[in-house]
């Protein structure tokens, strides 16, 4: 392996920050009470439980901390939402959700409409820009749920979910609005009561908490029948012993969020933009993907024309530097990504496209690097790509550019 | 709050042994790869996870590591084993389980029932020992599921799985055995093969791993539907990106509950034995209400006739002396326990009744000083007591005795 790691992955997972760890600390040590105890040992622990929810509150800027409640992950967040809302009550079948969600999210749709629910998947146009038009005749008297993702975690193109919200509720004020946000978290600024969302999903370890906690915003007017069910914790919508450490580092995670919020739009953006565009500029066979959609600031998807993702992730991971093709879910599998499916990339472009995410502790050190190197890896695997003759083509079409 | 922390509420949860806590640090640090992804960075991490994984196998003397995944929480486990097998073969409307489960898990039933389950709940004797008569004669050829936990959390005492089990498949082959081993793990040998169980649950805070971590033992005949759906994690039966830190600590508490088994079940079990006798001796109004069953060695329940079990904590928590009179998740209610309800506990002692349980962090010093305090405590609380005829009736008689 190499010395140094350059992780270009942060939609996959983050680092845990230092100070998130430093916070969660004495709550493996000397505060180890079950937050649910009586006597006064436990006093600390449930003030650290309801400071971090408060905080989660105030990076959504939902209404009141009573909306907010944890979970183990971000899967669990949106089967809590989902299934909860759904099963809560019963009477509608109709579902809209998008092409592009997360696999996860998607997995728990093809279950529910073997559960006998029909669900409309709206699609996406060659930029990965939902199409509201679809979407907007897409809902009915029987629609009890829209779900759609506020960004892609594959291209970071942000669906327009204030619009999106009116377009529902206009439609019918009946339905349902779930908001899987665990790609923009810490990255645009949340609003959850302008934006007008029912149901919000976050995962801490996208945004530098732990992986294994997961926060869920429910407002005060939408009711859900619980996943996890037992003991009587996170007001009876979530069983299970209270992860102190873990809600205290989601907690700070939040806090750091918001004060890092404006350089992650500036510099982190910054880093980003100069990545792809010394990418675009100097490999002849990449192609943004995304167009010129609105995005979050760490995310940019590249396909490079005519060789195999596969291979120059590998190459990459020789040198330290980690990115992907798709979500680390589906890893392991050769498919083409179902986004830039949807997206219609085309097949030149899609078997060779790489996801690189920043985060606020990527470095100019580590883009220039990276903006050094790739191009050589590029040049290797092209030479030897079966394709000769179509990039002889590209690169004098590009060139004459 | 008092100084000092004397915490006999380790069946409500355990501190964190050190030695889990130094395993993890490095993955919240350094290697924070996400286990599913490509690159070679994360390949420590998921050799972690494997490694874990045969540790809990080896904890549980499971046949495969296969056979093992991790959740997050107990009561995950338990909805996730419980439902899952309901879920996956919907033929058989009935379930067996006892009177004296976890709330958590009877609230799975509960709901259960309320979708159109029978549950049948076997009742105990006196000291809390399941009818075994009961169960048997319970079995019928309709009986999806018998759920049994191993000991219970308030009293300790220990039901007989391997001969349940063997009642359970004498009288319906097909019929699954889930087995709650929350608060045996680390306490008893555990042995899923010898014992005949089919599915098995473990919390990783009852046995000095963190809050926010459970282990499910599923044998490889047998199938469920996943409770938490999503991506392709813990072999499609537990999506949400793997919470590395906490399951190489549950895998490292696991190791150190097997490496301190035997002082468990002698030093332990000598200082509960301790504190248990020198309370019954000197204090004329105190009951042992489990009489000779057989318990766990860390745990003894003890109710204090004629006074308030809440006061006694009061006390207690005033001194830095931590236990508890029924379980974390439903204190707060002033209902007596279920548990105690069901093993007909007499009602003057019943609302006085206390749970000790102690760890292998319990020092003899923290005994002596309970044994010293208690007397003093539960003298001045019974010297308010209203019921001072009957409790001078009572000190006559067992002075006598």
């Amino acid at each position: 392996m190499a010395d140094k790691i350059i992780y270009l992955d942060n939609n996959a997972t983050t680092k845990v920050d230092e100070k998130v760890l430093e916070e969660m600390l004495p709550y493996f040590k000397e505060e180890y009470a079950n937050p649910s105890s009586m006597y006064d040992f436990s006093k600390n622990s449930s003030r650290a439980i309801r400071e971090a929810r408060g905080k989660i509150k105030d990076l959504l800027n939902a209404a009141n901390e009573k909306e907010i409640i944890f979970t183990s992950c971000g899967s669990e967040s949106a089967n809590t939402a989902i299934r909860g809302v759904l099963n809560y009550d019963k009477s509608k079948k109709h579902i809209i959700t998008t092409k592009i969600e997360h696999p996860c999210v998607l997995n728990v749709y093809k279950m529910l409409e073997k559960q006998g629910y029909k669900v409309d998947y709206i699609g996406v146009n060659a930029n990965g820009e939902l199409n509201l038009d679809e979407l907007s005749h897409a809902i009915t008297d029987e629609t009890a749920l829209v779900s759609v993702m506020w960004a892609n975690n594959e291209t970071g193109v942000l669906n327009p979910i204030e619009e999106i919200s009116q377009i529902i509720k206009s439609k019918n004020k009946e339905t349902k609005f779930f908001v899987d946000a665990v790609q923009v978290a810490g990255k645009i600024p949340i609003d959850v009561q302008k934006a007008g969302i029912d149901m919000l999903g976050v995962s801490g370890h996208k945004f530098h908490a732990p992986k294994g906690i997961g926060a869920l915003y429910i407002n005060s007017k939408t009711m859900i029948t619980p996943l996890i069910i037992g003991g009587h914790q996170e007001r009876g919508k979530r069983a299970g012993t209270e992860n102190t450490p873990y809600i205290v580092g989601i907690g700070k995670a939040a806090e750091l969020a918001i004060d890092n919020l404006e350089y992650e739009m500036t510099e982190v953006k910054r880093l980003r933009d100069k990545l792809e565009k010394n990418i675009l500029q100097n490999i002849y066979n990449a192609r943004l993907n995304t167009g010129l959609a609105n995005r979050v600031p760490n995310t940019t998807n590249i396909g490079f024309e005519y060789i195999e993702g596969e291979l120059i992730l590998l190459h990459l991971s020789d040198l330290g530097i980690c990115a992907s093709s798709g979500s680390a879910c589906t890893s392991g599998s050769l498919e083409p990504s179902h986004v830039l499916r949807a997206m219609n990339v085309p097949f030149t472009s899609i078997h060779g496209s790489i996801r690189w995410s920043l985060s606020r502790f990527t470095t100019e050190d580590e883009i220039d690097y990276v903006i050094g190197e790739l191009p050589k890896i590029i040049d290797e695997i092209t030479s030897i790509s079966p394709y000769q003759n179509e990039l002889k083509a590209l690169k004098e079409m590009r060139m004459v550019k």
